[in-house]
């Protein structure tokens, strides 16, 4: 039986307060927020504990492991507190918008041997991992190019977007962690292009809502990853890799397998209606990976080091919008 | 909130006791089984209590409603006792294998105005009552054809199939009461024609394994219902309503949605491996969907009139199989 | 190089005048209609000659074979003309709509040892026969279940239906003979059910446009075969062959593969808009087979007792109709 | 009636051929070849006659339109020719090699207001078209981005391939072009990155197997290529065009829609064995609506100056891939 604090009980706090509660291995003890009132209504539902500060709630006595999904500007104090009480991990990315401070608090938290994952949430979608079981198994070959497309429904409000770090690191960051778990390979450069067709109003902020990248990987295999930030038709996530014998591809999905054949055309159901829909089992499979890693033992993946890199190759994509040119990817 | 009692604490039971523990308006009180070590097990997991006696597991003063989920030749009379004790109740199919002792009890419980509800949970499959949706919305125009397929991976154990009232009381039956469901209509008569392919020692049995069923609605329109006990592909259930004016399916579902390329040819993962996998969901639904007429006191459909009439067409069938005639169906 | 007479110049002759024309090892000799006016269009386009009758269209020392494609009822008289001439005969579909009759010229023909085969084209379709390849071949096993779905968008004119047999002899003869080739044995009994739902006319002529027949083979495994006339989405035919190990299917056809993802759905282009778009390439195939029987000298397949086969299966059909018995096939 | 003149009697000469031959409004009068033994092949199963020379080939007394299809070499000189006898032609890709002759010919042409039609055939793709039709009929609003896939089964011959002008001239070219038409706009720049890794010893020729190119268009719109030349799996083209309210998507397809369901999987038959098997045809349908702008006096497209841009935008694209840098294009 783990014990968990979570810290955080906003949208995404109280998707993963469910996940808590519903977990066999799990007692969910304590719950903080920057809002009482939140934390209490998370608290109550789940029969959970308030906790009166961040302090109280990673109190080592009470809890094994913190599941960190608070506002992101706090991850790395958080994070850095977790470590000093030993606690185990769970982290919402990224550990920070700025690099640098991402680099230091991983490099404190593995001097002390912490145990911390990554919730990079796809990694758990049982499509996707079906297809990393396939090329794993050798069933396409060798890896020549991965193709990735992410594409959702809405534009998100202005004010997130503004204080999100841009296309590179906020939305595609997952995809770039994907594209290295799947290649099990660091891409050597990046190349993106992008422009704000969706909502205009992203220039001022230097922002884009649509884009292509190119990444590099070291033996000369390619990675292709298009991104939009508002499709009319829900939310598009797709994978596909191409391998020396075969390809392999996670389609895009819709809800319903009803299909109405009428004089206009063959239809099927919409896709999803937004990420949230699409990605929501992911969220429970990813939380019981990692209490599995925490009863076994076993080496914590995706970890902080996964979390880093896949930030390093945002921040060269993000330069690449710029330049026009190719960039070497830093990590 | 509703208290429930779980009659049965079985395969399915257990199935029923995550159902009524997870769902947030229900209190899952107390569990009765001939087997108190079964039902002890269920108790514990899910914090309810062990009923020492049917009687004591139905006190109307301590729960509000009553799950039967035993086995099928207890229903009959559990469920003249929850009438008595003046419950709601929730029951698996059928209410008898013996159609005039159901109509009996059927008889005993609408006299008392019982709230009853048969867990026909196909008709909660969120495919199936998308299609039931685009009919009822005139998306196909008038119905002409309704076509079922059900086959499932391996034939059920002998000693089931011996007590289980042969294909079409025990296999069939769902898919008549979906075809009602879906025609808003009783059909009037119905052909069936079968053979034990799959395990020919059923006809020891007088039973067959795979069959084709034609019903007769009352306006003309047909019904083809084709089912199979072993399919070495997985569970393959598919409905298929042609109309006047077009057609709508509800396919049949694999797990995944991966596929794979390669020079022997485009594969998708198999179909679910058996009904259960596919179905599961649809408990929950049902679940919940009950709840929701307790609560609302709407009209509870589907009915003990509806486990009636599916019993009385899978009688017919039965007799068909025999005279290979189209039988005239008697509610 | 064979040389071919082509008798009938109507809508499907002049499909075949344009396959003889284009076919390297044919020489499209001469044409004969009762209208010397389509003849001659023929003719002229395709650069062939028209006989002034139907003697001198079967003229020996003129020609090799002859392509029957004339109105049905002149199908016996022809085909007894070009056996007497020592013809070859690709014969359309049926031999005569009256069995006794077909059954007479039949006999005649294989006592003078002629070669004919009947143009059943489906079975030259590339897909069916890719179903039927691997049926051969063992990839599903034991045959348990023939699934036959076959639905045309519009209601023939009355006109037609009224002299063409029926349903039953008309359009399901088709699959009579596709469930014959597929399953390699003949059924040995059949039941039918239908209504005339589109088109409550043809009720005069005791004809129905919406059916289903259920067939038995001889070792118990069953067909299925669902009918309509007129469908409101397009063509529609689809083969499923259940075995003892696996499925296959040959789908449901669309002209194109272009999708449409929009907020209401995931659409297709529509089917085929009747059966000569989705068919049409069959019959130069089933020429193709012809010819290569003819220059092989191979035996003729299919031919003449296919032809009297699926008409037998026709007429206990129709017979079920009326009596809602499932009735004994007699050959 | 249209005479024709066809250079070239090799592969696709002999394609091209088949369908003169086969075209209701066209006299496929002569073939010249270099190899007289090829052209004598061609001219004797189609009823052509032999040229002796290229000039007696484009005599404008017997001949009113020239179908160039000889070797990449000899496009540029025989279009010069045809355009001195004042003949319409039909040219296949490309212009020349070399872009500065290229352009030379073409403004040769423009002065002379020669009639010419570049045989981009995916253009006549009846699913590309239908992708188009959707576009232009507003089905997409906006058009964001163009995705386009291109992979072949096989790397061609080194021999080939070293005087092919590398992947960007020789396969990327037809998509350049598919690009531009469904933009309806011209690219500004494009970045390109590949590798050799089917056929490593393409390095020593400069040249790639494996690429991703990145367009950018006017308005902001991109567009993303990727090609490959060895597959594994059979030939694979695909489009998608995401637009501001929708996407529409050519599928990859394979030739047979026949689907086997066993315990390994749901698996269709494979992708077309090349792109001939998948584009064959397409040259038909080019064909066909050339000799409609002939017989119309409709403006000629794809025309001279769709070949050069096409080519223009390859030029760039081969030096980004050397320089990593995103390359402005110069038509």
């Amino acid at each position: 039986m783990q014990r968990f604090a979570l810290i955080g009980a906003g949208f995404i706090g109280s998707v993963h307060a469910g996940n808590l509660a519903a977990h066999p291995d799990i007692d969910f003890s304590v719950v903080y927020d920057v809002s009482t009132e939140r934390a209490s209504a998370i608290a109550e539902r789940y029969g959970a504990r308030v906790a009166a500060s961040l302090a109280e709630a990673l109190d080592p006595a009470a809890v094994d492991a913190v599941f960190i999904a608070s506002s992101t500007d706090t991850h790395a104090d958080t994070l850095r507190a977790a470590v000093d009480a030993g606690l185990a991990v769970l982290c919402e990315k990224p550990i920070d918008l700025e690099l640098a401070r991402a680099r230091e608090v991983v490099s404190y938290a593995e001097a002390r041997g912490a145990r911390v994952m990554m919730d990079f949430n796809r990694r758990f979608d049982p499509d996707h991992a079906e297809l990393k079981r396939i090329v794993d198994a050798g069933g396409i070959g060798t890896i020549e190019l991965i193709q990735i497309t992410c594409r959702g429904p809405v534009v998100p409000p202005l004010e997130y977007v503004k204080v999100s770090g841009g296309q590179m690191r906020d939305q595609n960051v997952h995809f770039f962690d994907l594209a290295r778990w799947i290649a099990g390979a660091d891409p050597v450069e990046v190349f993106a292009a992008g422009s704000a067709l969706a909502e205009p109003r992203l220039k001022e902020y230097d922002d884009v809502d649509t884009s292509v990248c190119v990444l590099k990987l070291p033996d000369g295999a390619l990675v292709q990853i298009d991104a939009n930030r508002r499709t009319g038709y829900g939310y598009d996530e797709r994978l596909e890799v191409l391998g020396s014998q075969a390809l392999v591809e996670s389609q895009r999905q819709g809800a319903r397998r009803v299909t109405h054949y009428t004089a206009d055309g063959v239809a099927q159901s919409p896709l999803h209606a937004g990420w949230f829909e699409r990605m929501q089992p992911t969220y429970a499979r990813a939380l019981d990976h990692f209490v599995t890693l925490l009863e076994t033992g076993a080496p914590i993946e995706p970890g902080l080091s996964d979390g880093l890199k896949a930030q390093a190759i945002a921040e060269a994509a993000t330069r690449s919008l710029h330049t026009g040119v190719s960039e070497k990817i830093v990590y």
